[in-house]
């Protein structure tokens, strides 16, 4: 059996159960609505809504940052460009990719097309975005070292099977999709730092909608496309990792995800967690030594930068604002003039930073002198997955900070329920 | 320099001289008219446009197989794999590719939506395909073996710098559409046999087509997407070939381009050609022995076909098609009844096929032994190219028996002129 073939059968199957990762799915839909709208108006954003408005069509599903409706594979490249383009949405690290800025865009885009329920495209995106974290997982840490961007590739794979459930593709439909997908997958981390890299986001999005709805159509291909010798992973350094599918349908590596709660660079956010956790303010620390796992020294170790930017790359000013009293899960937080405030300078001074190969890539452990003499030890393991309940405070924190709190607790409250999806989508531009 | 610098800078020049260069790209417009006219009844071409037709949008450029015209991107999308759709177009085997199923699609779709000249939209797919040359040789064969489909994937570049000149793109947006091209370039070998090979070519005109029109519209990205550390070679098992760009602009190597005479296999073409070089009939041959590179031993030498496709892969078939007196170059003669026509397989049983490591693999050489004793040596060179007024004979009679005289002269007659180019693709449809 193709890979093809078993994970399109785990994806055409009836979903029963699955609570947990379900309400993991529904946090993240939260999430990705916040960031989604909160980044309408960056530029990369701007140019691709503006070119697809330019283009019309049929009017099928919403579109972040305009009333008009658009095609629905249109609107899976505007609303994955848009909502990737603050880079504040989800990270799954079993294989390092962002599930949500992919999936959702197809799955809200199609499930809009077919007339869902907010239920159905919820249960959708959950398989898919399942389906992608194994993909990435069968694909291997190398396809990614090499250069590979896991969000866009392991991501359009999940893209084209949330949507193919939604147009209402069976086991060979979804099947067929994969083996399309598996030509039009693709994605450079050579993008990082660009436009390129939302971009990514959104025509992940759109190449698993297209092979989906063409799938669906009637469009056939190989079933190896994806696992033969010549298919995707042999070709795109895949290792072919043979435990990839174990559990899957039972257990949920989704639920593993991790939603950023910090507007930075995710390796500042165990620092950060570990300094929230000691409860301490500004005023009162003389000194604070940060240990982090050397990688992330030559990522996000910028000693003393000048503008917003720079501050989310930096961890003496990432933890100096937090003590300053700044909401670092705010984007306000993170502006030029704040990096170089006097009040937040002074306290980026007392804090050094160094690398200790013993710590996890995912740990920071910070070492707190206090004014009067006292000392104090906190330690972060960002892997360890933070009890529901507590995610959902925080996740809906960060939403009510992003959109504000009627809008987000609209949102939430329709994710409890089961309304047509076409209200949900409403609240993109309300 | 980047090699997406170098590029572009020869890509955004003015284009003068290269005569023969031009003289072959309008045989190659012509030809893929009317493959392209042919393919519209392939299921894939089917399929492709009624999902473009249902979402519809801004009436931009024109679509083989409707009407109705769409937006540019989505024009490129259903042209490309409408082109391809027979696997009747030219190819370049320099780096094995089908330069003129992906960059025309790009050119004209660009081109009629800026309401270019149809002289613009010839040198703008010129240089598009040049560069398609240029980076398929680049990255090399070893990307092709490994199960890259260069059709795709180099074709893509190409696609996005014929577009970009035909939207007012400079060199610094050329260069940005090729670094963003690089993020989007696609298309596996996985998919030779099925739906999916047309579609590879259609989804690369689209992919050149849109990037070039996010990067005139202001997108940006890392030039070195292309030939940085962790580019497209470096990730697409390039090899860098260091002389790919050598005599860009003065040396053409587009006009080694070999057009499909026969409705076949290419591996089948040099024994066909040395066959007819031969000028014997059927009646009075007794015996044709077949001497071929063994490669294609495993390619197309199924010795007795049942089916009109099965002899497309069939040395004996195909020869004794020709021996019969039929036009290998006509679509009808692949028939089913053909195929195990008495008249037919008795010329077949004749026909003897042998590997022969000392011929390249575009040799065929025959011995031809004559009923009355005599014996004929005919050898054939696929790679020797034919002269420009040969090609021209041979482009011409291939596209009259595709589309009829009528059409097809006055697609040739526009071609040599410069009239507005929606006179040209008004002959998409008619």
């Amino acid at each position: 059996m193709t890979l093809a073939c078993a994970i399109a059968a785990f994806a055409a199957a009836p979903l029963s159960g699955a609570e947990t990762a379900r309400a993991v799915a529904r946090l993240s839909a939260l999430d990705w609505l916040a960031v989604a709208r909160a980044g309408v108006d960056e530029p990369v954003a701007q140019i691709v809504r503006r070119t697809a408005l330019d283009d019309g069509g049929r009017a099928q599903a919403t579109v972040f940052g305009t009333d008009i409706r658009l095609p629905a594979g249109v609107a899976a490249l505007v609303n994955g460009t848009t909502s990737h383009a603050l880079d504040y949405d989800d990270t799954h690290f079993a294989h390092i990719g962002h599930p949500s800025t992919v999936i959702f865009p197809a799955a809200f885009a199609a499930g809009e097309a077919a007339g869902a329920t907010l239920a159905e495209v919820i249960d959708a995106a959950l398989v898919g975005m399942e389906a992608s974290v194994r993909v990435g997982v069968w694909l291997g840490r190398g396809h990614y070292q090499i250069g590979f961007h896991q969000t866009a590739t392991s991501g359009a794979f999940g893209a084209a099977l949330a949507a193919a459930r939604l147009l209402g593709g069976d086991a060979a439909m979804m099947e067929a999709a994969l083996g399309l997908t598996a030509t039009r997958a693709a994605g450079l981390k050579a993008q990082f730092g660009t436009m390129g890299k939302p971009y990514n986001a959104g025509q992940a999005a759109a190449a698993g909608f297209d092979c989906a709805r063409l799938a669906c159509a009637g469009m056939t291909t190989d079933s190896a496309a994806l696992d033969g010798p010549y298919g995707f992973g042999a070709t795109h350094h895949g290792v072919a990792d043979p435990t990839a599918l174990d559990g899957l349908g039972e257990r949920w590596l989704f639920e593993g995800v991790s939603h950023k709660f910090h507007a930075c660079c995710h390796g500042l956010h165990a620092a950060l967690e570990a300094l929230a956790s000691a409860d301490i303010a500004g005023p009162e620390v003389a000194r604070v030594a940060v240990a982090t796992h050397p990688r992330w020294l030559s990522v996000c170790n910028h000693p003393a930068p000048e503008t917003g930017l720079g501050a989310k790359f930096s961890y003496r000013t990432a933890l100096a604002l937090r003590l300053a009293g700044q909401d670092t899960a705010a984007l306000a937080t993170w502006s030029d003039a704040l990096a170089v405030a006097p009040a937040v300078t002074a306290l980026r001074d007392r804090i050094e930073v160094a690398g200790d190969d013993a710590l996890g890539e995912m740990h920071a452990r910070l070492t707190i002198t206090r004014k009067d003499g006292g000392q104090i030890d906190a330690f972060h393991d960002l892997d360890a997955a933070l009890p529901l309940a507590d995610r959902a405070v925080r996740a809906t924190a960060k939403a009510r900070a992003l959109i504000g709190q009627d809008l987000a607790d609209e949102a939430a409250a329709l994710l409890r329920g089961d309304a047509p999806v076409a209200r949900f989508t409403a609240l993109f531009n309300r």
